[in-house]
C-alpha cells in the first residue's frame, strides 16, 4: 500500500525530527521563563504589557530571520503565535489568583 | 514615563532573546530541509502528503512536550502552525513551476 521512501528523504526526516525535538525543548524553556516574568511583574505591580519591548523584539527577530534565510514576516507571525500562548498562560494564572482585572499580557 | 525594569526581569528577557534567536535559526534550517523534501518528492513523483508520517510526528512531539513540561496540545498546534507555512512554500514552488494540480502538502 505505502510507497517506499527513498533513503535521502528518510535522512532528511530524521533531521526534521531532531530539529522538532530541539524546538519543543526550547519552547518549554521559554514558557518557563515567561511564567516567571509574569509572576515577578504581578508581584511588583508592573504592567504586564510593554509595547517598547514588543517592538524591539519584533525588529530583532526579523533581523535574525533575514540573517538565517527565514521569511521575516513568518518570524513575526511565529512570535505572535507564541505570544498568544503566553497570554493564555497568564490568564490562567490570573484566574487561579482570582484576579478580576482584565489581563493585558506581555511577551516577556 | 517608563517604569524601571528590575534586574531579574532584564536577565530573564536576555534569556528569552537567546531562546528566540535559537528558535529562529532552527526554524530557518527546518524550512530548508522541508523545501528539499518537497523537491525530492516532486522529482520522484511521490505524493506530497503522508498521513502515517504525520500521525507519528504528532505523537512524537506530544511525547517530547510531556517530557519537557510543555502542554502537548500546544505542541500539536505549533506543529500545525509550521505545517501551514510548509504548505505555503510548496504552493509557491508549484506556482513557479507552473503546476496546475492542486498541491496537497506534507510536513516532510
Amino acid at each position: 500500500m505505502s510507497t517506499p521512501i527513498p533513503p535521502e528523504i528518510l535522512q532528511l526526516r530524521a533531521s526534521i525530527d531532531n530539529i522538532d525535538g530541539a524546538l519543543t525543548y526550547l519552547l518549554a524553556e521559554r514558557f518557563k521563563i515567561t511564567r516567571r516574568v509574569g509572576q515577578l511583574k504581578a508581584a511588583l505591580g508592573l504592567p504586564p504589557a510593554d509595547p517598547e519591548r514588543d517592538r524591539a523584539q519584533i525588529a530583532r527577530m526579523k533581523e535574525i530571520a533575514l540573517t538565517a534565510g527565514l521569511d521575516p514576516d513568518f518570524a513575526e507571525q511565529f512570535r505572535e503565535f507564541i505570544v498568544a500562548e503566553v497570554i493564555r498562560h497568564h490568564k490562567l494564572i490570573a484566574a487561579q489568583l482570582g484576579a478580576q482585572a482584565p489581563v493585558l499580557d506581555t511577551y516577556s
